[in-house]
């Protein structure tokens, strides 16, 4: 076994070691609006659902590449969150880009307008949730700090084909999860587990 | 495609919705200890990491079978994360129970110290941290509220073959992540994708 005292690490080696032990993670692909207009969509992993009464969902948005998406939300206080599934798991990384630019454009995906918030959805994505956010919480120093981006849903959409009821199907939704580095986990390889009383 | 305005539905409607669609989910699988001794150990899955500098984690027990774990993580301001992983997967599910009890016992685990926090560690568990409450942030109202609880992580325990410096190989760490119901998704099959510029 080996012991690590974080303060000893450098910050890559630690980011390394915390995204390869804390797995599979959800993908947020945040869709957001410049107060000017101009669209963003980037995905985070540090990223899930908190609660329920409200729904209360948690992102962080580090470093340079989330800048764009950090000025929206704080600028705006709207986003959306788009299913990352197989299907548009090429598209995703396409927008990964920490450019200024129009990452709907630069993947070929479909801006849609959303419900409640101006920040637009991915036509593309299997589901859609429209957040307003509640607070932002920064915590710690430089480019790696956690900034704690808590939203409440707002809207839920869902093609139909994946719901039995609110039961969403998980083979038909096939939703990709993060690990470290450019690996990806597939929700393919499914164990059922009862829970005791 | 079915929208959904969260407060129309049922809180049980609305768990299984967001606990479908946001997956797969990472496992903090985390210990305590409360202030007369009595361990308690327990699986959240609305967890993940948010922060590297400092190693910031935030997870958010719920509802009932969550009580003893909030309760110790508030009056000792201490927790451990051990990694759910495919060799521990029934007993981690053991410990998935309501009752006052030492879910070590229960599952068969044996609680090891850690080297900063009073709360125990996992000897079955790969991996292991160590984690100080900074805080603790309800939002809501009932038992399917959030209950934020933001750690940092003070020590970090991996098993050395899981190590390539601080890469974790994630063929050997076969990490499972938590879908909804009684699902769990395994960590084998992985997709590999580059980042763009």
């Amino acid at each position: 076994m080996t012991t690590f005292n974080p303060v000893d690490l450098e910050p890559r080696d630690l980011y390394k070691l915390l995204t390869g032990l804390v797995v599979p993670r959800p993908i947020a692909w945040v869709g957001t609006v410049s107060p000017d207009g101009a669209r963003n969509l980037a995905p985070f992993s540090f990223f899930n659902v908190f609660g329920v009464t409200p729904p209360i969902v948690v992102f962080s948005p580090l470093g340079s590449e989330a800048k764009h998406t950090l000025e929206n939300v704080t600028l705006t206080g709207e986003f959306t969150l788009n299913s990352v599934t197989e299907g548009v798991l090429e598209m995703m990384n396409a927008t990964a880009t920490s450019a200024r630019l129009d990452e709907f454009d630069v993947a070929g995906l479909t801006p849609l307008p959303a419900d409640v918030v101006a920040a637009p959805r991915v036509a593309e994505a299997k589901a859609s949730m429209e957040a307003l956010v509640r607070q932002i919480i920064p915590i710690g120093d430089g480019p790696m700090r956690a900034n704690l981006v808590v939203g409440e849903i707002v809207r839920i959409h869902v093609h139909d084909d994946l719901l039995d009821g609110t039961r969403v199907l998980p083979e038909r939704l096939a939703a990709v999860g993060r690990m470290a580095g450019h690996d990806y986990s597939l929700t393919r390889e499914l164990v059922s587990l009862v829970r005791p009383e």
